[in-house]
């Protein structure tokens, strides 16, 4: 390495809330991350689509650009932080063709197309970092590729959106109605004027998409991930919840089985000790289980200008730093041909509420139709008839043991089937021991 | 990279509990780790003082030997899991001064003599990774080095002894004395036979020197770091924690002042809200604040043999695809004159616990003192007289608001001073807001 340090020329692609950030730090830490990358970071375009408008101090006029291609063709590092499918990915294609490393935070794109990516980055001996695409501001990407590089990943839970967890953790603490909370959380700007990504779970299926990749190899796409929002959570599924020492929590659950990778969102369950519990408000939290290293959790933001311009430029650094020392990129997919499995062969424990009638011999027959379907009942509560439509109903509330997603399944339509039952009023899974 | 598979002939000097974990992983995952370092990582010696005992399956007769020496100029990599300064350290050294790479989980050796083995390695272009050494299995060193590398580490606090944590939690859950459980914790293979490495809290500050020179650069030891133990924490303190809605952990806390870097290991209280509040029993969370990223947190086993292997080994795939790739080590320390700045330069909270005569005038005489020093008081609570000694005093719970350590040190003395004061019954810092 020569005494003269090298210069990086970056280009920025958005210049949103994110890019603005990155544009912030670049500017004002630009001498420690010279230290760290051994590189000067210099940015040398930012490219918009409104070229006209005021981006304030960080990002000088006469480096914003609507030519993307150009900005591509200059730089020694490309920061796409567009978002959406087209242009981004062939601006990313463009710059990996170039060889030019490429730090992006496009999860949907990640999620879509990254088989194709992260082949074409591999063939161009450079890197494609992704960090904050995964969960925001917390270091998930090199603790599942390199600190667990000798360890076996099975199993992994995230709290990765931060809008349904400040919701249901609202619901949680207030008792409060899914509605009134998500008219709340729309004033507070903690969820966009369309919040089906959100709430419908697309987001947090698309992480989950990443963190399979990442934690079992192989490559997994967002349509793999059966996704259930909380659109169905009720003030009294929460109140039910609370009262047996459980909390609601949309989860991202990616795990292992023989046959391959089982992936899957949807709200569950959990233990007030579990400590996923313990994530409130708009944190995310990953809780990884591993062969050898047991339980771990990394909490953190999710979202957020500041927080997730932290991962970009942690990814800006390292990728700079490998310019710099020409070390061969770290290996990215093992390209190992990993299945992805239907959620029905899930594991899982199920939660259900059932209004039945009050009469002699209930139980016996509901039994019957659990042991019936090989699934086994870890505790039943009665509840009174307080609340309740009907004078002559009760409400039960049944917990199983673990059984195979599609028995459960085939357990609750027989269930449901029996003159005795008035209805299930909730059917929720129970995660974490 | 040919065809052919390269070995990496691997030396374990130690065998413990850690070290029987490493021989099991590396013969159970062969393959897995063959095909992430892409290397056979065969093991080649073990370095055992008693050489006749049997080791089990995973540790053939023939690979064990006495000869250290032997075996580290045999080897392409060296595991030291041995413990202790001597001869730990001339073993390194000997590696390093042949451009081995060496993985350690010795905290103590580095928090003495990790300046001058950081400094042979880098002369040496080779590696000197400690995962195992901060927190057990929890990753910490890839996230605070490479994936906060374009963020800044202001703050970090640290439950990074797993004894202490399990001892102050069973105090907390049970109001049991600190005596009572520490008898458990011994019967229960939680604590040494000698247990002051744990209690005292010097195992936490050799963490505490890792971590600071993790999160600031420059090279710190275990001499540098404010250490308090668990010793005088009373079931009275903890219940007064629980009924503030605090608890008391012993907390390593490292943290950025204008002038250098402050290092501290006390029991403190924290809000039951902070993430480090929900960290039970023996297990380790690091929390770590930073500018852009805001608050983080990892979570995990600090201890035990299969969890700190796993971080061992994370280090040891890591190392060998360096070997492999031929990549340049990622950079050390920065070099960076850091100093360290002494305890009473922190900046923190004190909640006191004051048995005062019970007359008039008494909480006026009281403030003007901590008003003289400086020092403002957050909240002020009076208890009856049930549990004291005196008929005639009643006990004062004062909570301030962020000071100097030395002026809430001054108003204390000052206090203690007072005639209407009977005892200052405890003096706590109190961490997160």
């Amino acid at each position: 390495m020569s005494q003269e340090t090298r210069t990086v020329k970056v280009a920025l692609l958005g210049a949103g809330t994110v890019g603005a950030e990155v544009a912030r730090i670049l500017a004002e830490d630009e001498a420690i991350l010279t230290s760290r990358a051994g590189a000067r970071l210099a940015l040398d375009s930012v490219v918009v689509r409104n070229t006209q408008a005021d981006r304030g101090p960080y990002i000088p006029r006469d480096l914003i650009t609507a030519d993307a291609e150009a900005a591509v063709d200059r730089a020694d590092l490309v920061i796409e932080l567009m978002g959406g499918i087209d242009p981004a990915r062939g601006l990313i294609e463009r710059a990996l063709n170039r060889s030019v490393p490429v730090v992006t935070g496009n999860k949907a794109l990640l999620a879509t197309h990254g088989d194709s990516l992260f082949a074409l980055a591999a063939a161009n001996s450079t890197l494609l970092s992704y960090e904050a695409a995964v969960a925001g501001a917390i270091p998930i990407l090199r603790p599942l590729a390199e600190s667990l590089a000798g360890d076996t990943v099975t199993k992994v839970m995230g709290i990765v959106n931060g809008s349904t967890n400040y919701i249901l953790d609202k619901m949680d603490r207030e008792g409060a109605d899914l509605e009134d909370v998500m008219q709340e959380a729309s004033e507070l700007g903690y969820l966009e004027a369309d919040p089906s990504a959100d709430v419908e779970g697309y987001d947090a299926a698309a992480k989950a998409a990443l963190l399979a990749s990442l934690s079992f190899g192989g490559t997994f796409t967002l349509d793999q991930v059966h996704t259930e929002g909380i659109t169905q959570v009720t003030a009294a599924d929460v109140t039910a919840a609370r009262e047996s020492g459980q909390v609601v929590k949309l989860l991202a659950i990616v795990e292992k089985a023989e046959a391959g990778v089982l992936m899957r969102v949807h709200p569950a369950l959990i233990s007030r000790e579990h400590p996923l519990a313990a994530v409130h408000g708009a944190f995310n939290a990953v809780f990884v289980q591993a062969e050898n290293a047991g339980e771990l959790m990394f909490y953190g933001q999710g979202a957020g200008g500041a927080p997730t311009a932290s991962a970009v430029m942690g990814d800006v650094v390292m990728a700079a730093r490998a310019l710099v020392t020409g070390a061969a990129p770290a290996a990215g997919s093992t390209g190992a041909e990993v299945a992805a499995l239907p959620v029905s062969a899930s594991l899982t424990r199920y939660a259900l509420g059932i209004d039945v009638v009050d009469a002699p011999g209930v139980l016996a027959r509901i039994s019957t139709v659990f042991a019936e379907h090989g699934v086994s009942i870890e505790s039943m509560q009665q509840y009174g008839r307080s609340g309740l439509d009907e004078d002559s109903n009760v409400r039960l509330r049944i917990i199983t043991h673990e059984g195979r997603q599609s028995a459960l399944d085939a357990t609750v339509a027989a269930v449901n089937h029996l003159d005795v039952v008035e209805a299930i009023t909730s059917v929720m899974r129970v995660e974490g021991n």
